[in-house]
C-alpha cells in the first residue's frame, strides 16, 4: 500500500518530490543491486503503452524487431575509437563463466551498434539486400555511482534501432524520420513537448558523425534529452567490414543510423505534468483511464452501488476504455482517492447510493484549466457517451498546458553572457543564443554556468529573427538553446 | 537471402536438419559470441505473437508485468541450499564495473527467484496485500558449451511468474492454473499437442516443492521439456523474510509459484511442424500468413499484375489477414515461391495475367492432409472470403496431424525394462510404464536406456488401466512417462 503522508512541495524541493512521488506512486522502487531498479506493474504499465505506440510507429515506417546478444566481447567495443572512448569508464565486465575465467572478458552491451553491424556484415552482400531497417527492445548497462529511478540507472530497458543503407543521403532521411517519429511520440502520447535539433560536436553519440536529439523542459526548467537518432555515417562499417556491391558492381561500405528512446520517459513523463499531489498520467499511457469508486456505509447499499460500478465498468470497457472497480473493502473511500491521484488516473468515476437513486454518477478529473470545475454531476448515460470524448480532451490539455510553461520558460533572442548566466542561475529554462560554432565558446559558457548546449534547434524552433552575435562575442553563424540538464 | 541448397531429410539426420532449417529460414542465426544467438526478424515476429497472446493469457488470469534488475548478488543466490546447487555451475559473474573490481560479485539472472522475492519481502506487510501476481519478460543467462540455437543457448529470451500466496492451497491452485495456460497456449497457438504432469524429485527445479510441466513429442521422437509451473512451498520465503500477518494476527511466511516458457518454444514449433522443404509456421504465430506472388514476364503484364496484387492484399488486411506483397524484381517467382515455402508461410497466393483476365487466383497450401490438393485455382472473390476460415482450418489441421503422430508414437502398457530399452533405441517415443517411486528405479533406467522420467502424467494422460507393475519389478503406484529428451 502507497504512503499516506504528503509529498515535499515541487516549489519546496523538486528533486526530493520527484524521489518521493515515483516511490509512492508506486512506479518503481530501489533494489539490493546498488544502480539498478525495479519497475513496479504502474510503472511498468505505462512502460508497456509506450513500448506499444513506438512499436506501431516502427512498423509502419517498415522496421522489423530482432533480438541480439546482451554480452559483447571487449575487443568489439574497442574496434571504434571514438565510441570505446565514451563507453568504457561505464561498463559491467564478465570475466567468469560456467565456473571458469573467460579467454577474453564480456562487457553487458551499453548499447549494441559493434555486435549488430557486425553481424549485418554477415547477412548483407548487395545493394538488393539494403536498407536493413531493424529494432531490438532490451536492456542495457552503464555503470552509475549516483542514479535517481528511470533517469539514471545502471541497467535500463530501452529500444535500439539500428539500419543500413546503400547511400549517406538515405541515412541521414531515416535519420531524420525517426527523429520526427520520436518528436510525433513525446508529443501525441506523453504530451510532452520537445525542441528537435542538432547536438554540437562535444554532445553528439560516441561514434556518430551527428546526433540529433529532443530536448524536454522539465517543471524545474531542467532539460531532459528524451530520445536521440544518430546518423552513423561509415564509422562502423569501416570497422566491421558492413560492406555491399553496389549496382555498379562496386565493393562500398554501408552508411548506418542508430536511435533510442528508454525508460528515461517515464521520469520526464512524472517531470512533466506531476503536481504536489501525485503524478498525472496522460490518458492514452495510462493503464487504468478510468477507476470507479463504489461509496457506502452500510451493507444492503454494498451490494447495490458495487452492482452498479461493475456494470458501469463492463459497459465502458465496451467503448474501449481501460476502467477498473475498486472495491476494496478495507480502504474508506477518501484513501482510495488519494492512492489514485497519487497515481495520476486521469478521470475517477464515484457513485454511492443517491447517486444511484438519481442514476447519477460522480466524475472527478485529475487536473483542471483554468475556472473548470473538477467534480461533474453528470446522469450517467451522459457520463458514459462523452467519456471516450473527455479522455481525448484531457490528453490534449496536457499538452497543451505542458507546451503554454515550455514556451513561458524559453528564453529568446539573449545577447550577453551575463544576461545568459542570469537567466540560468535564477529561473532556468530554454535560453536561445547566437552562436559561432566555436566549441571554446561552448566550453566557457559550460564552465561559467553549468549550462549545455542543448541543441541547435530544426526549423520548427529557431526564433522569427536570426540572431546575429555569438553569445561569446563576433559573428553568430546558427542559434542554440542552453540549458542545465538532467 | 536465404539459401537455396537442399536441406539434409530429417529422415537421414534430424539434428543436422534442424541446424540447416533454423538459419535458412532466418529464423536465428550463430552470433560471434560463444553460445549467444542472434534471433532474425522471422524468428522475433514469431516470438511476439508468441509473447502477445501468452501476455493476454496472463492477463486474463490476473497477473501484471514488471521488471526486475538483470544482476543479482552472489550471496542472495547461495541463500537456498538447492537453488545454488542447481544454478552454480552455470552462472555468469560480473567482476568488474565501471573501472572498479567490484566488492561483492553480481551474477547475470539464470532466473529470478531471489531477487523478486527480496522485493516483495519489502512490499508484503498483510494478507490484504497478497496474492502478489506478477510476471517479467526478460532475458537470462545459463552458461552453457554446446548449445543450439532456440534449444539450448547461454542467453535466452523468457517470461517468468512470480506469486505469493496467503496458503499453500492456493499457490498449488496457480501452479496448476498457469500449467493449463501453458498447455492451452501451446495447443491452440503453437498447434503443439503436450502431456502434462508432474516432474519426479530428480527432475524438478532447483528450489521448488513440485513442478509440474508440459512435455511434447518431436518428430525424432524425443521429448522436449516446453514449459514448468512450480511449487515453490515456503522455500524461499523462509530465506527472504518473506512474511505476511494473517487475518488472525499471526506472522506468517508466504507461499511461492513461478512459471516460465522461453524461446525455446519457436525451437519446438520448428520440430513440430517442419518437413524437408523448410519450416512451417502456424497461422496464429505468422508474421506473414498470406505472401501474394506476381507472376509476369512482361513490363506491360507486371504493372497490372503488381496492382492486382496490392488491391487483394488490401482487402485480406481489413479481413484482418497478415498479408504481403513479394513484388521484388530481381528473383524468379520459383525462388520466391522457396524461400516462402522455406519459411513456413502458410498460403501462397500467385497471380499472372491469365489469372486477371479469368478474375482468378492460384491458392497454394504450405501442408496438405490425405488426398487434399495443394493448389487451388478460385475465384478472386471466393479466395478473399474463404482465407481467413482456411487459416483457421489449417491452423487445426496442424494440432491434428501433430496429435495423431504424438499417439502414434506413445508406447502404452509396457511392463519390462527390456520392452522399454527395445523401444527407447529403436523407434522412440513416449512409453507409459508404472514405477514404484523409488529414484534407484528411475536412476537405472537412465543409465541403462538413457532416458529420463518426463513425468508422472496427470488424469487426461493416464492410460485408461493403470499399471500394475513397477517398470523395475514390484508394485506400481504410480504410472509415469519415458522418453530420450532434448
Amino acid at each position: 500500500m502507497a504512503d499516506d503522508k504528503a509529498l515535499t512541495p515541487r516549489a519546496e524541493d523538486f528533486s526530493a518530490w520527484y524521489n518521493e512521488v515515483v516511490q509512492r506512486a508506486e512506479l518503481a522502487d530501489h533494489s539490493p543491486v546498488r544502480g539498478s531498479m525495479v519497475i513496479r506493474p504502474w510503472g511498468y504499465g505505462i512502460w508497456e503503452h509506450m513500448q506499444r505506440a513506438l512499436d506501431d510507429m516502427f512498423k509502419a515506417t517498415g522496421h522489423e524487431n530482432a533480438y541480439f546478444p546482451l554480452l559483447i566481447p571487449m575487443s568489439f567495443i574497442e574496434k571504434e575509437k571514438e565510441h570505446v572512448a565514451g563507453f568504457k569508464p561505464e561498463l559491467a565486465v564478465v570475466t567468469h563463466a560456467g565456473g571458469k575465467e573467460l579467454e577474453e572478458p564480456l562487457v553487458i552491451r551499453p548499447t549494441s551498434e559493434t555486435i549488430i553491424y557486425s553481424m549485418y556484415a554477415k547477412w548483407v552482400q548487395s545493394y538488393r539486400d539494403l536498407p536493413v531497417l531493424m529494432n531490438q527492445w532490451a536492456n542495457v548497462m552503464r555503470w552509475e555511482l549516483r542514479t535517481r529511478l528511470f533517469l539514471r540507472t545502471s541497467e535500463f530497458l530501452w529500444q535500439e534501432g539500428h539500419t543500413a543503407h546503400a547511400t549517406d543521403a538515405e541515412a541521414e532521411e531515416e535519420t531524420l524520420r525517426m527523429l520526427g517519429v520520436y518528436r510525433t511520440f513525446m508529443e501525441e502520447w506523453i504530451a510532452m513537448p520537445v525542441v528537435t535539433g542538432l547536438k554540437s560536436d562535444s554532445e553528439k553519440f560516441a561514434g556518430a558523425v551527428r546526433t540529433y536529439t529532443c530536448e524536454a523542459l522539465m517543471q524545474d526548467n531542467r532539460a531532459l534529452q528524451a530520445g536521440t537518432s544518430h546518423n552513423l555515417g561509415q564509422n562502423f562499417s569501416k570497422q566491421f567490414d558492413l560492406t555491399f556491391q553496389s549496382e555498379a558492381g562496386a565493393e562500398e561500405y554501408a552508411w548506418n543510423t542508430s536511435w533510442g528512446v528508454s525508460t528515461r520517459l517515464v521520469g520526464g513523463m512524472v517531470m512533466t505534468h506531476g503536481d504536489d499531489t501525485g503524478i498525472v498520467v496522460p490518458p492514452r499511457l495510462a493503464p487504468t483511464q478510468v477507476v470507479i469508486v463504489p461509496i457506502y456505509r452500510k451493507e444492503h447499499e454494498r451490494t447495490a452501488v458495487v452492482e452498479k460500478a461493475h456494470e458501469l465498468r463492463a459497459r465502458l470497457a465496451d467503448a474501449g476504455v481501460r476502467v477498473k472497480v475498486d472495491d476494496r473493502d478495507h480502504l474508506n473511500p477518501g484513501a482510495k482517492f488519494w492512492e489514485w491521484e497519487r497515481k495520476g488516473v486521469p478521470f475517477r468515476l464515484e457513485i454511492g447510493p443517491k447517486d444511484l437513486a438519481k442514476e447519477q454518477v460522480v466524475l472527478v478529473k485529475r487536473v483542471t484549466g483554468e475556472g473548470e470545475d473538477r467534480k461533474a454531476f453528470l446522469p450517467e448515460a451522459q457520463a458514459l457517451a462523452e467519456l471516450p470524448q473527455r479522455l481525448e480532451d484531457f490528453q490534449a490539455q496536457l499538452l497543451e498546458r505542458a507546451r503554454a510553461r515550455r514556451e513561458a520558460n524559453s528564453h529568446r533572442g539573449v545577447k550577453t553572457l551575463e544576461e545568459l548566466k542570469e537567466i540560468l542561475d535564477g529561473p532556468g529554462g530554454f535560453v536561445y543564443t547566437g552562436w559561432s560554432g566555436d566549441p571554446a565558446v561552448e566550453e566557457r559558457v559550460k564552465e561559467e554556468t553549468k549550462a549545455t548546449l542543448r541543441c541547435i534547434p530544426g526549423p520548427d524552433f529557431r526564433s522569427p529573427n536570426a540572431p546575429e552575435r555569438c553569445i561569446g562575442g563576433g559573428d553568430s553563424t546558427m542559434e542554440v538553446v542552453w540549458a542545465k540538464a538532467y
